[in-house]
């Protein structure tokens, strides 16, 4: 399996965010999104066949609206959110979890006052997003 | 993509356990388990490469200790535990990660009073454990 780690590590929470782990700017300016970082968790230097990723939107903030072929496995570890999915909305909390089906419109935002952290599993190989 | 749906949902969290996902047994008896529940979240049923699941050990109790050659991304979500990695112990606290390496020889043990839970992503193509 190329890439493999010979042995298993634990990557420590730090309450704000994980140690070694260094907060991404979630994509390039002018995507229609608002205070996102990701974190990316687990994957191709593990020589996973999936990736693990965390995003945290601050209040007020707001991911693109967008498509893609490939699936979102998303589960909410802080805060509070809505998710679009296609024309409806839902709230989301801490343990819910959301899928997002082959090229359905999606987009998450924050609610409240407090960052909203959700967890979410791709497979490695995957398309580009589309804007909507 | 077989088996996919049409459109991406909501699993909504009800504080111990999903709603429409009914807890299964861990293992068959006599593998070296105790009090471990299995909730598979999303998987086969969306056609997804991976699976998610979310496993729940009681106070007291363990998974088995076994290796195989699929590798585990975790992410604790409720509780303390402990997992051992090879010949060692980590503690495991909410939102720390663990990554189990392929045939690493690992074990997960709740600790403290409360339940100890982790969400655990897996290939959908995968070999069987072997005990240890």
């Amino acid at each position: 399996m190329s890439g493999a780690r010979a042995s298993g590590r634990l990557i420590r929470f730090a309450g704000d965010g994980w140690e070694g782990v260094t907060p991404e700017v979630y994509k390039d300016a002018g995507e229609g999104w608002l205070t996102v970082t990701r974190h990316r968790l687990l994957g191709s230097a593990e020589g996973l066949p999936f990736r693990l990723r965390y995003f945290e939107i601050a209040p007020g903030g707001y991911t693109t609206f967008e498509r893609h072929e490939h699936q979102h496995a998303v589960i909410a570890i802080r805060g509070e959110g809505t998710v679009r999915l296609g024309d409806r909305w839902e709230s989301v909390r801490f343990g819910d979890v959301v899928y997002v089906a082959p090229n359905e419109p999606h987009q998450f935002r924050a609610a409240g006052d407090e960052p909203f952290g959700f967890v979410c599993v791709v497979d490695a190989e995957r398309d580009r997003p589309v804007s909507l």
